[in-house]
């Protein structure tokens, strides 16, 4: 597909909005030059910043709202009283079939609970998950649920694992990815009721590439799997663990440099390569978190991102609307559903 | 305490006893001067060595059985047909007075099971739970449970709190530790029921030091908490994904390294620096799990560490036996059921 798409932009959302929501899309613009923008916000604030960025006004379309959600309020606060915020007239214009995704920077809860409302699960579908990319020895890999659900029954990791090899094949371009339950080991009989039955339900039910059972927290970074499937709770925590360990190692080399006059020297002459190993663990080319499930394209990009982690969020709603990531993930549901009421009418439907 | 210490070794467990483990118990040994060995093993392949290693021999007592746990064997088939394995007896010489702790490479869930067995739980412990320090950005902090209990119910929770306090007072040095639960948010209305429970009966509760509410995984390498408590499904999980970066971060990191010429020279000159890094992350030096809430000291070495790791282990061992940390925790947990009884009578007691 190479028509024209349109994005719809959440202005005020986010620690940098608007600023660093416009010029994230002025860079995303430059990238995807047949993707124009429907940008929500408040006019005061966002058309003086907008003008001064001629090529993004002549691709944008721009509608003013006074409400904005802030970062604090709760969801169920939100969902009554933000119907006319920039996020909630960003994601409706997705529902409404005017913009082919959404992006925001704002409060995480908020855009859930509201996109959820709008957009509506797929059929086949119990509850929405949020998936995100991450680097791996071998590339990169997916990895869900990252806390939209703190408890799983397994029919919801079943069904992580369905979206998870939709966003894979659609966005990493693999025809047959691999996937994986997060557990305490790889043999059959390890873990909990729900990954167990979780791992019956998957190893019965055809998806396009291979089930490999059970992968471990360092089989993560190893991209043992593709898509590497949990709840929301154990996901949360991995991925902040992760973080906080690469904060860490960066923390520790960088005394490491500082030990000696010879090992400033040799940070010196390896300066252009640690720049582009900096690059390459850098957050922000893994930002934008997706909301997968749903009818409808939307991506979460982190509160404290800068223009250019926003644009890293454009570009993957881009790639999943280009993709048809959508219509894969419902086909995907629809053709499991057919499966298993044609043929196997005793199979662990929940 | 400055008196001899004996400390128990299964010869025969992990992937290169007992090679590892005698050269091991012998570096330990030139650290801890005041320590002895009680050795358990197969005669015909400990005792050349250990007669090779003059000093260790001359401080240790060796103890030959024909049997050994096999790392496959599953707990249950262990506990039965083991009860004159080395590490059985290595347990049982705990139990019966004879060593004041012991360490074993071998087969972690048969490791666990005896222990369990033989050393018994100490009053107001449900369930022993799996130890282990790891660095951080202020230090060393210790998390639990790392794998043993892969449910919990927040009394589970409760109790590895105490447990872990008692630990860091121990061997850390602390006199009053901070200490969290592992959580997706800091939050207060975060996360799952049992959580919320053990949260609620952890701010009732006394304990030295602070209960600093809950954390998130960033906040294990960021060193937030002296204690991370947290059940064995998430505490595993998290530490294997730590695992797993650092191996990852390297790699990136050498491959860097060899991106230029410059880069490589800038490396032979920050080389000593480097070394020490390595040495600072290096898996060995946080070898040793310890299962916490026996009535007595058991350290996990892992499978395939070396001598050097395993000198590590027996440190470890010999620190929570200097510090008298089982008293400690017995008095703690006797100390919550004599508050619990006396002054809140309808206080969350399992």
């Amino acid at each position: 597909m190479t028509g024209r798409l349109t994005i719809a932009l959440d202005a005020m959302g986010g620690d940098h909005a608007p600023g660093a929501v416009l010029r994230g899309a002025s860079i995303a613009r430059r990238r995807h030059p047949n993707v124009d923008f429907l940008i929500f916000g408040r006019s005061a604030e966002v058309e003086p910043m907008l003008n001064r960025l001629k090529r993004l006004r002549e691709h944008s379309q721009f509608v003013h709202t006074d409400d904005a959600v802030g970062s604090d309020v709760k969801p169920s606060i939100a969902l009554r009283t933000g119907r006319k915020s920039s996020m909630r007239l960003a994601i409706d214009a997705v529902r409404d079939g005017l913009a082919k995704a959404v992006v925001s920077s704002g409060n995480t809860g908020a855009l859930m609970a509201m996109a959820k409302l709008a957009l509506r699960t797929v059929p086949g579908v119990d509850r929405p998950a949020i998936a995100s990319f991450f680097p791996t020895q071998r590339g990169e890999s997916v990895m869900l649920d990252l806390g939209a659900n703190i408890t799983c029954d397994a029919d919801n990791l079943v069904q992580f694992a369905v979206m998870g090899n939709a966003f894979a094949r659609s966005v990493l371009g693999l025809q047959a990815p691999t996937y994986g339950l997060l557990n305490v080991g790889s043999e059959e009989m390890k873990g909990h009721d729900a990954i167990q039955e979780a791992a019956a339900q998957l190893r019965a039910i055809q998806l396009p590439g291979q089930f490999h059972g059970f992968v471990e927290g360092d089989d993560i970074a190893k991209g043992t799997v593709d898509v590497v499937v949990t709840d929301g709770f154990t996901g949360n925590i991995a991925l902040k663990t992760a973080e906080g360990t690469v904060k860490l190692y960066t923390e520790f080399l960088r005394a490491t440099f500082r030990h000696s006059l010879l090992a400033s020297l040799g940070y010196l002459l390896a300066r252009p390569a640690m720049r582009k190993l900096r690059a390459r663990v850098d957050p922000r080319r893994y930002n934008g978190a997706v909301f997968l499930g749903l009818n409808g394209i939307a991506v979460k990009s982190h509160g404290g991102s800068d223009a250019l982690g926003f644009a890293h969020a454009v570009g993957l709603a881009v790639d999943l609307a280009r993709h048809g990531f959508i219509d894969t993930m419902r086909d995907d549901f629809a053709a499991l559903a057919a499966a298993r009421s044609g043929t196997a009418p005793r199979a662990a439907v929940s």
